[in-house]
């Protein structure tokens, strides 16, 4: 009955996750885009600045007025007039004249350059003495140095970082379009599992995952359905993922650690009409027994119940795929820091998988070392004592105390 | 009549950050923990998980029943039940014995290891083949493994990751006690500025910095309160500073970057009940006209109207105030990723500041480059087109083409 499926590797996966297609955009206000992603190239609708303008406080001048100008052999100009901050000036600069502008002012027709006005003194009677030399362009921003009207200013697809919005609000973009938030629907199972707000009886624990995934999925940029907890039982597991399937764009599923509840996970995944086995196992460790089936456009996702390898399975398969669906590459731990390190022990890894080990960083006078963090797949302590993963890739047998390696560190510093 | 005032080194001004007061701390629901900074210690309220857990499935047994097992010369021992999952064992091993159990699942008294599922066989008439050894402890998680009653798990002013909230959910706290988010009223002028939604005339330009800087508060871990764009005229910016001290924690106030604006901007806040001048010029760039002035437990904070010196300034200033604000040290750039790279051109420093130059960076072959963007300082696209920033430190007089530096990565990577 249950088709044998081959375990695949990570790249394997992130490669489907590649031809996932994206979500649809929405428009949100200006001040909320920060972090999200762009959905479209952006145009530059016009010129920016649009004028020239001045960098500093000084004088306008005609560039070749002031050529050959000194400390000891100044240049006099005739002080034309003043720009008024926010106008254009209603005066033409001539031969011999130069005006007043503050930084940020426009220059007035005929100037080319400022200079500034620690280099200048008015001797009186409208006369400014020109104690330097300006080139053409000098102290000034020309009409398109920030942005020629047509050109690519932001690629479809870049996450926008505050200077971006910056950028789009100097156009005048009021509701850029922007990628779609993903929704996750995050379900725990377990018969040993309690909401947080239980006092656990002998035998049980509190539901962790959730709450982890959930600060997971929001710190990737992603909107969290609870779906709450529910035991291992065939026909409330798949009421509750109806559920998800009706308000999310992804359903994240952990718990069922065991053999018999991993199988009901997929079966349960299976069941949901239009559904499509994609990943049954992949050659990592921890995140060994991932699950990804395809219904239509909703992507249902099994991930381990111990909460070390539910992590580190958010990061290498949840996370790819919440990239792929704003419209960037499936790639994983893109919002990790990194730290090059030498490992302070050996690290060894079971062949056939790629291991990622939870180790400690610190400084010494030699340098960063990574300190593996010692501890069972099921501790908690071993992620919140840790800063982060070192990657023993598939193949090797482990890593050598003394190694250079690169530290992935989990996003969001523990000082 | 106005004060003459030192210009002052960067350190100088985090030293005296360092002297603010914290925020009150007050209860968030633990969705919403992730990001926000603990406010007092995290000692474990029992221990965790409190009972022997399996972190396989396999057969509880007792190790010393298992000693000199081997595939070829298994030990036999006898079926004595199975441990339900989430419930107390009714039973107790004893010597010969063993039990089902699944991963997660509570060890019965008497047993003290677990062998996995892999390294045995049912036999037939309650018999269990166990072809390895075990020593005592193998596949088991301690009751005090994860914590002991009375540890402190988390200590005050740990900024929470996804994983710290999920030790607070294991431990039970549904509404852990975090620092409030600072609020930071924000303030543009310039008689030049016109809002984003509106047709800037000749010589105008867009309210850029309110936007930027929002967004930076946000990433900050700051909440908003937009008090708009305000012309350069006393009474009117008194009136929106007086908003801001009413309802927010900090005043950044951009713009007035003319000498006479930077004057007004200094005016203003010095006339706020209770005032006191902390910060007026310091020797960076950007960054030099940053104006601070404490008014009881406000900050007034004048920012550059040039938007690149406005968003280095905030990193330098806004960001460290902040941090200091939630309890942690005043120090910049800790949400930024860092790189090692090459610079490819010569950096030409003014001697007595500090330098802070937008890069961009790319890897080739050789390592990483880090190629200075071209620009004038008032150009938004050298912020757009850059990834970070290479400080050129106080006295020295550059750097040359070829040396290596670390890049500060702008946070939200520019992909």
């Amino acid at each position: 009955m249950k088709p044998f499926f081959q375990v695949q590797t990570i790249e394997e996966v992130w490669r489907r996750m590649s031809e996932v297609a994206c979500l649809p955009s929405e428009t949100v206000p200006l001040d909320d885009a920060a972090g999200r992603t762009l959905a479209e190239d952006f145009t530059a609708p016009c010129d920016l600045p649009g004028f020239s303008r001045s960098t500093v406080d000084g004088y306008a001048v005609r560039a070749r007025d002031t050529f050959g100008a000194s400390e000891p052999q100044p240049a006099y100009l005739t002080l034309h007039g003043e720009v008024v901050m926010g106008r254009a000036p209603d005066f033409v600069l001539g031969a011999g004249q130069c005006a007043r502008v503050g930084t940020g002012g426009m220059l007035p027709e005929g100037a080319d350059a400022v200079v500034m006005v620690e280099h200048t003194s008015e001797a009186g009677q409208q006369i400014v003495e020109i104690g330097r030399s300006a080139a053409p362009g000098a102290n000034v921003i020309g009409p398109t140095d920030d942005a020629a009207a047509g050109q690519v200013l932001l690629p479809a697809r870049r996450e926008l970082r505050p200077q971006d919005v910056g950028l789009l609000a100097a156009m005048g973009v009021r509701q850029p379009r922007v990628a779609r938030r993903p929704r996750a629907g995050i379900l725990s199972t377990g018969d040993e599992v309690v909401p947080v707000d239980e006092a656990p009886g002998p035998g049980q624990v509190r539901d962790v995952n959730a709450h982890v995934l959930a600060s997971q999925v929001r710190a990737a940029g992603g909107d969290v359905i609870p779906l709450g907890l529910c035991p291992d039982d065939a026909v409330r597991l798949r009421a509750a993922v109806d559920r998800s399937l009706a308000q999310a764009d992804l359903t994240l599923l952990s718990g069922g650690s065991s053999v018999g509840s991993r199988d009901l996970t997929a079966e349960i995944f299976q069941g949901v009409p239009g559904a499509e086995l994609l990943v049954h196992g992949v050659s990592v460790a921890p995140g060994k027994p991932f699950i990804w089936v395809r219904a239509g456009d909703h992507h249902l996702l099994g991930l381990p119940g111990q909460v070390t390898s539910c992590v580190v399975a958010f990061h290498l398969f949840v996370e790819p795929l919440m990239e792929r669906l704003v419209g960037r590459p499936a790639a994983a731990f893109t919002r990790f820091g990194r730290q090059g390190a030498t490992l302070t022990r050996n690290v060894a890894a079971q062949s056939g998988r790629e291991l990622y080990q939870r180790v400690r960083i610190h400084e010494t006078e030699s340098g960063w070392l990574a300190e593996p963090v010692p501890g069972r797949s099921g501790l908690l302590r071993s992620l919140v004592q840790g800063q982060g993963l070192v990657r023993v890739p598939l193949g090797a047998e482990g890593l050598e105390e003394g190694s250079r390696v690169e530290v992935l560190l989990f996003p969001g510093a523990a000082r």
